[in-house]
């Protein structure tokens, strides 16, 4: 029987559905629109979720470590294989946004988990240890902007100074982990690795459209964000006149729709893989009738290319100087986020693309628009991202959803990948 | 000597600063902007505040009476006169917005009882009682829109409905001013008086424009005030393209701006006494890396003219029509707030006027875009009013400032206008 049969027969697909909808439970939201959940870092949701990861993977026989930011690894050294070569790991986060899905991260744990215990089953012939890893805080919904499990293990932010990021509250990270218990020592070293592949769900609509079971990302794009400040004059809404006003809203408008413009008119050039969103906008003191004094936006830009998103931050700025002088604002600039484009390895996107051939599973090669843990690992060690298809493309909701059917077959893609991967 | 040369002499600047500086006290706010202060209805610091307006009636002798919302009233019948006959009256009120100033509705109050004082000490002719309000919840902090007091006085709104009213915790009007001591009895009957003069700052610069010590206020405009709530697609930052998109935010963008470009064409046709605004807007879920799926807007539209706020209105609805066809959100508007212009009486006017020739006080006839107590009392009886200069016209806000100089020429216009409303 050949790997591919064999990988076929053994990923189960109500192994993997049990583990995900127990999963769910954590953190549960009620909702109409669909299965919700909210597990931020260092939250009895989180807490829970971590210590049923613990659970399967102390069930499939595999070495739990946890560092000491928290990430999590679940290590199998095959029979016969040599436990000092370089491991081929694989993986994603168990964290969630605010009612956020139930997929979103959580296939790649359990989908890493299951395929290791698959080709547990499948007595597969690997000669490199497996390790599956949950990262923490992914989403970035409490400590940090996101990704912060992996920009340790990346060496791109030391320990300390991730144990030092505190939430809203003051609440350091490593007050948090400690409480939850999982504050553990030492750092997971990506670079350790021989190479990694991350499933993921797609979040958007590309791979239904085109009727592809798997998405093999060439790329992942690079994030810039941009905080900016408007600064008017609050006055009564009934008593100042249209031309005694300094309206922060009605200029922060103008750059709302200016970010849009700037972004297509480069999706016109380029194509569409550039995308630009305000997705955060907060007015003050924002009573009713009171002209608008304050407004403080997030710009969110991304694409394969770091120079049209350049492009676009340069569009932002120009449109600050012009409300400047037209209106009279001040206003302010920074870039808080600044991440580089990030290509996967060949050698990995080979593996995925072979895998899923041998098994006729129709695949499209594609770019990430999301930030992945894997934007991290890639700069260390070489990296693949599969994509399992999203329903409708909804993501970060409720309504966020993927077939337990699409679910085992990234799943089959996935442990072929890793299997080829734990050979060479 | 004629009243003008002794209300002059007995309207006291001192006396008058003591009483807004002592009332400046209650809810003080400290901030480096200037002197602010926080008065909602019920709490803490507007019973501190209406404490000491009682105290200071009655060291003025008057007749205090507290009626079932809480409006305040403290009655002077002068020697000789009738105290069967209609009275005239004045005031205002002691609440704030939150961080507001400490002259707004507080200078009409304690303008009030120093012109009755003035009359008092200087002997005036006067045939009427004179009697001095402080109304309940003008700005609307906490139970209201706004104007509340006076609404139940000029009979707009029954004394049941008014007491019924609930905070955002479920807290009634009516076991709030309990809870103060001020839940007094009966309704206090504006149509009742013969007259109601209003003494308030301009919140506006067009007195300190023109160099006008007192405005003498022609009309109030109406306002008509619409909640939007624009409907788009929650998604992904990074996955959704911008084709896929449907932006709640840059949606109510082209709204704001709407608003603008509608009320400034309106302005360039009829003058500038229309003023359109969105004071306040809304974004959910509000988070940097997702499209806003959804947008609640308020719109505050005022103006002396009803039609020309039509017009406006015309133009909000028209615009969220192409908007639900150009970019697919779903919308809905609603109007929760609809009060038409008010004209001032002539005879309150005039006695103003003339108040202010005689005293050679220079004046300006203009329009209010605030909507005051006023507003309703105009309803039921001869009503006028008077503006004091706003340095700067910050209004609801710390920096809000009016001369102790300024506050005391407002008054004596105040006193003589008074003088000679209760004389005829």
């Amino acid at each position: 029987m050949s790997t591919t049969e064999s990988v076929h027969r053994c990923v189960s697909e109500e192994r993997l559905r049990d583990d995900i909808t127990t999963n769910a439970e954590f953190g549960a939201i009620r909702t109409d629109e669909g299965h919700g959940r909210t597990v931020l870092t260092g939250t009895d949701a989180n807490r829970r979720a971590r210590e049923y990861l613990v659970d399967r993977f102390d069930a499939a026989g595999l070495d739990v470590r946890v560092d000491a930011v928290g990430n999590i690894t679940g290590r199998w050294v095959p029979d016969g294989a040599d436990p000092t070569t370089r491991a081929v790991a694989c993986g994603s986060h168990l964290d969630s946004v605010p009612e956020g899905g139930i997929f979103d991260g959580v296939l790649g744990v359990y989908g890493g988990l299951e395929a290791v215990r698959a080709l547990q089953a499948a007595d597969a012939d690997v000669d490199r240890p497996i390790e599956v890893v949950c990262f923490t805080e992914e989403e970035g919904g409490r400590f940090s902007n996101g990704v912060l499990g992996s920009s340790v293990a990346s060496g791109k932010r030391s320990v300390e100074d991730a144990l030092a990021l505190e939430d809203g509250d003051g609440v350091t990270l490593d007050a948090a982990l400690t409480d939850i218990g999982f504050r553990g020592t030492d750092r997971l070293d990506a670079s350790a690795w021989d190479s990694w592949l991350e499933l993921h769900v797609e979040q958007g609509e590309r791979l239904q459209d085109a009727g592809a079971a798997v998405g093999i990302v060439s790329a992942i794009t690079g994030t810039i964000r941009c905080a900016v400040e408007i600064e008017g004059e609050a006055d009564h809404s009934g008593s100042t006149t249209m031309a005694e006003r300094t309206d922060a809203l009605t200029a922060a408008s103008e750059l709302v729709l200016e970010v849009e413009r700037a972004t297509n008119d480069v999706v016109a050039e380029n194509g569409d893989t550039v995308v630009g969103t305000v997705g955060k906008l907060d007015v003050a003191p924002n009573a009713i009738n009171v002209v608008p004094g304050r407004v403080e936006l997030g710009i969110d830009v991304r694409d394969v290319e770091y120079e049209s998103m350049e492009r676009i931050v340069a569009r932002v700025r120009d449109c600050l100087s012009t409300l400047e002088t037209d209106r009279g604002v001040e206003t302010t600039f920074e870039r808080p986020y600044d991440i580089a484009p990030s290509a996967m390895s060949e050698r990995c996107t080979t593996a995925l693309r072979d895998a899923a051939a041998a098994m006729d599973v129709p695949s499209l090669s594609l770019h990430s628009g999301a930030g992945h843990d894997t934007m991290h690992i890639a700069s260390v060690t070489e990296a693949g991202l599969l994509f399992a298809p999203s329903r409708g493309g909804f993501s970060h909701s409720p309504r966020e959803w993927t077939d337990w059917s699409s679910c085992a077959t990234a799943t089959r893609v996935l442990t072929a990948g890793l299997a080829t991967l734990a050979r060479e």
